[in-house]
């Protein structure tokens, strides 16, 4: 036999991964608790994960996971349109479509399969998709899986888009971008691209993962925020395990969207819907997310206050806004090395490399919470200055 | 303009399935409670879901999964190689490797992801990946997103599948199987696959979301049960939430594969992890599966007594050994009125048409679990006598 083994080309690429310097290790969290980690004997204060607005481990989340699953037990048994689909996530659909002034919401187990799901359902071989370079993962894959001609446009180039919508003026197209850039954290021009949408005729897309919970008054969102409704994005998708604390994530839009990916969507369909008791943990966190204002507030705050200290240190900050404030380092081994000379200063803060981030533009993804205090964020930035502060020439 | 609007193209394509008579319906249910449910103001006989052994509520499972919560809290609040994984997790992870005899096992938050992302990290564009007629949805997805050359082989057809492998006799190839079909019960040609990839250097990949926990004396599967180990299968796929009453899925194989697809995996990368807690509460389901025979012994003897049943009544059984047992009733129409027919007499049965199965395949999907009980069977029996049995010419 001639063939090539698949998983001794996997072990090569993991193996070539590794003398280039990005392999990715595992490293296991003993315990967690507001913003820190122990792990491995130490405590770290995290500056890495999701959960902007200190909810993951909010007693009244977990209290209503408990109560749920003394109701309704943990598993939902199966598919949520073979007899799983429990009140819980009936509830939890319906607060969603509110909060965020869509007809209705659909639950998916993640926002990967979110995005899978509605770009697998929307776009047929040869429709056109059109994606912001610096998109999720997953919504690159959306256009692969569904056989869509994927045409990508330089970071938030309104300009770009509408070449690359006119290099096909007649096809079914979908504009599709990140709300708040995932490893960049700056806001779309969503006001922009929908307007580019409306006169091109295109379905537009926001994947607002980062922006729920965080950005407007009652935290709805960055499409909210840019004044635009239902009609300006008809495909709003936004997750759960992020700002909310939880997992999961949803696709809001009109009725006829819904039941059309209720209809479609393969990876609605066709998969085990999720616990019922973590969509009642994650309707308290959006009632949670609703009404205590403050956290977005301290956010905020805290996130203005990391911006100013970083500047005067001279820090490699990026245009952001939001909760996510990248420190820009260049190549992955100077990235990795201020990850690790941070960890030993007690901070857990992630190195992001190639692929995830272009080569050339490994970075510090730094993200804020509102479970951070003033003083964490001074620490933080006093470690920084010692480990990624521009030298004195 | 001219562009075709991608939303309103969705909305005919509903239109067009309820003119078909092939509408899905949700419908929610208030309440579960082993195999009761609770659906608009009725009680309900549910025989369609994947809670094989009766898990899903299981008060040990529902324990642990508060007492992680209370530790842990919600959300895990990143991707796992961002600070998301969690002890629960490990352990979730080392169980499940010792229980399917593999080096190393992988979580993944879903099935559908796990099924994606060991596709996409295995496949390259033009590589060859051979795949059994009635695959689950998800597995066919792999291979597309994976840019990989699809080839279907009829229904558990050996030859078919050396054929398809010939086909491309120097392609580096990955042949997927379903070890348990989800629509059909019937266990994969296991042995005889594993002996094909062997001679034509193709990696075997078993998908056992329907055999785990039901199959083999501890419910090691249908791989094991099969006499076949990590050399014949190795890359093992199963599922959490059907036989283990939670959600999620894992990956299990090398010690080289597992660290592949940490290192290239994006539906594991680039997502959220689970819950711990849930992590949590499917560990005390793993335990549970494998000390507690009765419940297999109990679904065996239920499989029994309901295909001896059936039989005796002229039911259109299929050849399956599992808790899978459908009933073929031809056009869609006539599984979707035996469906209703059966609400009305206090049971949950889903009709199961294209195209989840090829036209002319409609039938019931009915499930059997050890949440039943011997008179449940009887009961339903009497039912399909009346619904389901071929009428005396
Ligand atoms: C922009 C964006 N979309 C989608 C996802 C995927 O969501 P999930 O983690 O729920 O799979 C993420 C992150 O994980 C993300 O950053
Ligand atoms: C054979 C098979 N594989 C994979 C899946 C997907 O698993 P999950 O429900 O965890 O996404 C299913 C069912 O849902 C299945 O039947």
């Amino acid at each position: 036999m001639t063939r090539p083994s698949l998983t001794e080309r996997l072990a090569r690429h993991s193996a070539e991964r590794a003398q280039a310097g990005l392999l990715r290790r595992l490293r296991t969290i003993d315990h967690a608790d507001g913003a820190w980690v122990h792990s491995a004997g130490r405590r770290l204060l995290a500056f890495c994960t999701n959960d902007y607005l200190g909810l993951a481990q909010h007693p009244t989340l977990v209290a209503a996971l408990k109560k749920a699953a003394d109701e309704s037990g943990v598993g939902s048994g199966s598919a949520h349109l073979i007899g799983g689909h429990r009140r819980e996530h009936a509830a939890l659909e319906e607060a969603l479509a509110e909060w965020t002034g869509r007809e209705r919401a659909l639950l998916f187990s993640t926002g990967y399969m979110a995005n899978l799901g509605v770009m697998q359902a929307l776009l047929q071989r040869d429709d056109l998709c059109v994606q912001d370079k610096l998109n999720h993962a997953c919504l690159l894959d959306g256009a692969q899986l569904a056989g869509a001609t994927l045409r990508r446009y330089p970071h938030a180039d309104v300009d770009g888009a509408a070449r690359q919508l006119a290099s096909q003026g007649d096809a079914a197209a979908l504009l599709a971008t990140d709300g708040v850039f995932s490893m960049d954290g700056d806001i779309a021009p969503l006001g922009e691209l929908a307007g580019l949408c409306r006169r091109e005729g295109a379905t537009f897309m926001v994947d607002d993962a980062h922006g729920l919970g965080v950005l407007g008054p009652q935290g709805e969102g960055s499409v909210t925020t840019a004044g635009l409704g239902q009609d300006d994005v008809p495909v709003l998708m936004a997750t759960l395990g992020k700002a909310l604390g939880c997992s999961g994530a949803f696709v809001a839009g009109s009725a006829a969207l819904i039941e059309g990916l209720v209809q479609s969507a393969r990876t609605y369909i066709y998969t085990t819907a999720m616990p019922p008791a973590l969509a009642a943990a994650t309707l308290a966190a959006v009632k949670l997310t609703l009404t205590e204002d403050w956290r977005r507030e301290k956010l905020q705050a805290l996130i203005a206050r990391f911006r100013h200290g970083a500047s005067q240190l001279g820090l490699p900050l990026m245009p952001s806004p939001t909760a996510i404030q990248p420190l820009l380092l260049g190549d992955a081994q100077t990235a990795l090395d201020a990850s690790k000379a941070l960890e030993q200063q007690g901070f857990l803060v992630t190195a992001i490399r190639p692929p995830t981030v272009p080569q050339g533009k490994s970075r510090l993804r730094i993200t804020l919470s509102a479970a951070h205090e003033e003083a964490d964020v001074d620490r933080l930035l006093e470690a920084l200055s010692r480990v990624a502060a521009p030298r004195p020439v």
